[in-house]
C-alpha cells in the first residue's frame, strides 16, 4: 500500500520536473522511504579528461534523496546534504544512486545515499531533510504547489522544494 | 604574480572543460586561494515549479571550489562537500558563487564556498581538497592529465580531477 | 547594547553548567554571533600517547558554537555539526576556540569555529544551530527552562538545549 | 580471526587509554569493522537543566568509530566528522554507541555510528577515517607509538591517533 503511494508519488515528481528529465535520469525503484535512480554519464557532464564533473554525481545522489523522502506524500525538502567521493566516474558510465532513509524524527529526516558503478562506490551521500505542509499529490483545491507556498513564516525561510523528477523505467 | 598563475591555471581549466561551459557558467574573478563563478538558471535546471534543482546550485558552488584550490597550479580534487540549502532559487536567477580557502594543511585544504543572487544568502558549501602530484599547467613532457595518472597507489583510491572550466569573463 | 546582552546571556549559562565546567573552560570573548573559549588539555582527556581525544576538541568548539549562537537571548540549539580535524593536541596545549556567525535565515543559523594552540590550526568545526521559543534570560515567569519545555510539538522532535556555561576571564 | 584480532587490538587501545577510561565507557562488543560502546551521562556531563552537553554525546560516538576504525590493526585516525542531533539525552541515561563500516577505500574509510538510548535515537554521526602506516598492536621493535611518529611528511600534516581505550565489558 504504502508503496503504491510511492510510485504515485514518484510519478506526480516526474511530470513536473525539467532538470532531471534533462539530465537523461531514470527511475529503477521507489518504495517507502527508498528509492534507485541511474544515470548515463554523458560527454556534455565531463571535463576533457573524459571524468564526470562532481556536480553531476551529487545532482543524481540529490535527486534518489529526494524521491526517496518525498515518498509519503508529505512534500519534504533537503536542509543540508554531504557527499564523500570515492572514485572518479568516466563518461559512458551508468551511475546507480540508492538512497535509503536512516532516521525520522519529527519533520525531520536523514537519508544515505549510495552510488555505484556496477560493484564500484563511486560515492557516499547523507541527506538531511524536512517536511514541510502539504502533500505532494494533489487532492481537490490542494496541490503541492500551492501548500508548497501556503506554508507560512516556517517555509519563507526555509528551502524549498528540490524534487527531482526522473523517468518511471519501462 | 600568484594572481597571475592563478589566471592561467583558470584559462588552463576551462579549455579542457565541457561539463560547465555547457551549464552556462562564467569565471567572475580568480586569484590565489579564491574564485567566484556566476551562472543563470535556466529553465532545463529546474522543477516544475519554476524552483532550481539543489543539484545545481551544489555545482555552481563546486566548480568555484575547484577554480580556488587548483589555483596555485596543484593538481587538487574534492574528497567530499558539505552543502545546507538556505532558500531557493528561481528559474532566471544570476547565481554567484564565492569560494575562499579557510584552511591549509599538508596536501589538504577547506574551502568555504557562498552562494548569493544579488545580497540573498543561496547556500553555504564547504569543500574538502586534496592535492595530487602534478601541475595543472603543462611544462614540458608533464601535463595535467598524465600527473594525474601517474601519482599512483595514493591516486587509485582518490576521487580525480573535478576541475570545471569556465568562461572568463569578457 | 547587544554585546552587553551577549555578556549577561553568557553569565546566565555558565550558572547553569556543570560540563564546561568541569572541563575548565574559560571564557574569553562574546560579544553579538561570536564567542571564544580556551580549555587546557589536562592528562585525563589524552591517549596513552599523550595525544588529546578528539571528542574534547569537539566538545570545546561546540560550547564555542553555543555561546556565540545564543548570544541573542534566544533560546538555540544544535542541529548538527561537522569537525575536520587538522593537527593534534598534546597535555598541556591550550586550545582556544572562535566562534562566528556565518549565516543566519529564519530561525537557522549556520556557525564556524575555529580551534588552534597559538599560531597552529588545530580543527575547523561549521555548526548548524535552530532557535526555540523562549528566552535565555530570565525574565518575570519566564524562564529558559520553562520555555525549553513549553515549545511544542516542535521541540518534542528536536535536539534541547546544550549550552555549556564558562568562566569568565579574570 | 579478524574478529579476535579486533578484541586484541581493542585491548591494547585500552591499556594505552585514560580519556574514555575517566569518561565511564564501557566496550560492549567490538568485531572487524564494528564496535559498540555504551557510556552513563553522569552529573558532570550535564547542564543546569539535566541535559547533556552535546560533546559527551559525540565522545561516545567518536570513540566507538575509533575502535571499529582501527579493528583491523592498521593505525587509522580520524579526519573528520558529522554529528546530527536528534534528542537530548539526560542524565542517568545509558547511551549505547554502535559503530559500522560503511565504506573501504584505499587508505580511507567511512563509518556510521547510531547513538541510542534504549530504543530512542540521541544521534547519527558519520566519521571519516585515514590509515596511517604502522600497525597498533607491538609486534617486536615496532609498536603504535612508535609508527605513529614515524609516518613522515604525510601524517606530519595530519590527525594523529584519536583512539579512545574502553573497558572490556565483565
Amino acid at each position: 500500500m504504502s508503496d503504491e503511494l510511492a510510485a504515485k508519488v514518484a510519478a506526480a515528481l516526474w511530470a513536473e520536473d525539467t532538470a532531471s528529465a534533462t539530465l537523461g535520469m531514470r527511475l529503477v525503484r521507489v518504495a517507502e522511504g527508498t528509492a534507485v535512480l541511474e544515470m548515463t554519464v554523458r560527454a556534455d557532464m565531463v571535463n576533457g579528461h573524459g571524468i564526470a564533473h562532481g556536480g553531476f554525481v551529487f545532482t543524481l545522489a540529490d535527486s534518489a534523496f529526494a524521491f526517496a523522502c518525498n515518498s509519503r506524500n508529505q512534500v519534504t525538502v533537503a536542509q543540508g546534504c554531504d557527499i564523500v567521493f570515492i572514485a572518479p566516474a568516466q563518461r559512458g558510465d551508468v551511475l546507480v544512486a540508492e538512497a535509503r532513509e536512516r532516521a525520522s524524527y519529527g519533520r525531520n529526516g536523514i537519508y544515505d545515499v549510495t552510488v555505484r558503478r556496477g560493484d564500484d562506490l563511486i560515492a557516499e551521500f547523507r541527506g538531511r531533510s524536512r517536511q514541510l505542509s502539504g502533500t505532494v499529490l494533489k487532492s481537490g483545491p490542494e496541490s503541492c504547489t500551492e501548500s508548497g507556498s501556503e506554508s507560512g513564516s516556517e517555509s519563507d525561510s526555509e528551502y524549498t522544494v528540490i524534487e527531482s523528477g526522473v523517468e518511471e523505467s519501462s
